[in-house]
């Protein structure tokens, strides 16, 4: 018999599979993207801008970010097939499950040639196949980018016709940066082992949408929100907190495998939703409500806020409906699949672990009548 | 900085990640399901009665896989709305990516209410989807499952129109059979990454298909065999492994990273194939062909075949296209994912390792015009 040589925690918590150059996340709450902080490219960059360092490893010229933004434009156009492949799946579907299944077909009916360009393909369509996951399935027109716009502007107008200020749409963009890449994660891991097959990475892709399928990965700003919105007074706060912990449960936004004092994005996204509120002139409740309940949560669990609480609010501020706010973090983490995708393939090994069988051997087959 | 506490070798060769009572292969070429050696049930068992046995941990009663195999027939029929999303996929389409798409969409379409259920519903439609794969996308009808002809029979007949003598058949259930399960590989290890996200059976199942993607987990057997028809004569068996020792290439249908001195599977494959052609009177040059190879690649490398080689040969005795191998492995193989898709729930824990950071830090941004 051969013995597995290690036996590693369930989970592989605290397992290092591999080296990366891609992003570091670390419990003193800091955060970078190929060396760069993270509050130092929240303060001075734009998406296109982060998705190019993240995937090339530096920041672009002028020409390369150019020619970066058009061939993410001009990858755009949704074959009709996708569409209605998405609309074949009926309006009850979950949005996820459309994105995964446009991804998958994309595989067949796209044409690129080259791993980057079917990369790139991967990455301007699923934003848009984002922002249509719910209204296609219902039989609604698809909506699309506008020449010109950006990344952030275009998803943010395919996802709400509501007007948004120049403030909204650069918020937007950060949250959307904040969303692209978080070392690794059960999606990136995902990509990862599916890369190490040498498969291709449509294959890729759809398997990391599998895995946002799961509560534990993708959904939890949309529970956030329905949380918020569900306790909606920041004088209840205090009662509710006491009595989810009472009940054993768990408050989504809540908490994060390698942030412990704080997640340096959902900091961020505080400020910016309070700067939202005020630029508008409107009413704050919203941001004492999640204030009151990170207070409570901290003085009870000392368990801090992650980047989906603070998220969903400003998704529900630029009036995004909830059930899309996954799709969003599923369209801006595909960019970051695809540099964990080039990194697994360039020194690749398949990644094919052991497992220590502690089951029977040696039975004898009995008939039927027998048992 | 959170240090990660392990690094383990990359590809996770010999890393365990788990305990599993499932299934066990050991360099020594033993496999057992379920604590019963491969032999054993090779030699006694039915498709289902296996499929209930690695799903259930234990051999079924009479009554129980009457049910089993009752439950997956009347779940055998695919909705239209697949068929019309596969035929929209057009027909240059890869079979893999076909079915990738089909069973991620199923994930929308289908209603069946509870993980068992679902899980039976993707079983039993995985092969008509498997056997459809090249049919519909072509624009050709689909073929379905026949009332009471089992598993293994139904799949053959859907996948060719030749008859099969009994013998045939009882051998194309027991290549099935072998490909059924195989403890950790690339594609049960997605399908428990997933599975670790608390997603649902068809996303984990199309995840497990996007691995099978992979030129280096799935398309073996397809490969294998066009070795076997490219070489064709027995005498130029030599020369053409000298040929590709030399070119460095590597011969697709040997090695395996478990089984060193030979594979169970392969064995009594070999036995199979050479009695196939006995009974049916027929020329032997392939068995004499695959066998030259063989001998030939243990000489000069000691390297044997693993069951992909010799289950080729007998699907095409079988008179399946080519294409269509892989898909069958799939067909096969699902019920294993779905043994490792709730082994994995029972006892869950996130999938979600942690990785080394090499790149660069600090960096600080610069103005585009000073890069």
């Amino acid at each position: 018999m051969t013995e597995a040589q290690y036996k590693v925690p369930k989970g592989l918590a605290g397992v290092s599979v591999t080296d990366t150059r891609i992003s570091k996340s670390a419990s003193d709450g800091s955060l970078v993207y190929r060396g760069y902080p993270i509050s130092e490219i929240a303060a001075n960059a734009g998406f296109e801008e982060t998705a190019y360092l993240v995937l090339n490893g530096r920041l672009p010229t002028r020409s390369e970010l150019g020619t970066f933004t058009r061939g993410l434009l001009s990858r755009s156009k949704v074959d009709r097939r996708i569409f209605d492949i998405m609309r074949g799946l009926g309006k009850g579907s979950h949005p996820i499950d459309v994105i995964r299944t446009a991804v998958s077909a994309l595989g067949s009916v796209d044409d690129e040639r080259t791993v980057q360009e079917k990369e790139m393909s991967i990455e301007s369509k699923m934003s848009v196949l984002a922002a249509n996951s719910r209204r296609v399935p219902r039989g609604e027109a698809p909506r699309g980018p506008k020449e010109g716009l950006g990344f952030a502007a275009d998803l943010l107008q395919m996802l709400t016709p509501k007007e948004a200020s120049d403030f909204d749409r650069w918020v937007f963009e950060r949250v959307l940066i904040f969303y692209m890449e978080h070392d690794m994660n059960a999606s990136s891991f995902t990509v990862r082992v599916v890369a190490s097959t040498q498969a291709d990475p449509y294959a890729a892709a759809s398997a990391g949408l599998a895995s946002l399928k799961g509560p534990l990965h993708g959904g939890a700003n949309e529970a956030a929100m329905e949380m918020l919105l569900d306790v909606k007074d920041p004088s209840k706060a205090a009662k509710f907190v006491d009595s989810a912990i009472e009940d054993g449960r768990k408050l989504m936004g809540f908490g994060h495998r390698v942030y412990k004092a704080y997640d340096p994005r959902a900091r961020l996204c505080k400020g910016y939703l309070k700067e939202m509120l005020e630029k508008r002139g409107e009413d704050d409740t919203l941001y004492r409500l999640c204030d009151a309940i990170e207070r409570e949560m901290w003085e009870r669990k000392k368990i801090p806020p992650n980047l989906d609480y603070y998220a969903a609010p400003i998704f529900y501020l630029l009036g995004i409906e909830v059930p899309l706010y996954t799709p969003i973090f599923a369209a801006a983490r595909v960019f970051g699949w695809m540099a964990h995708y080039n990194e697994q393939v360039e020194e690749n090994k398949l990644i094919r672990p052991d497992s220590t069988y502690v089951g029977p051997s040696g039975l004898k087959y009995a008939p039927i009548e027998k048992r």
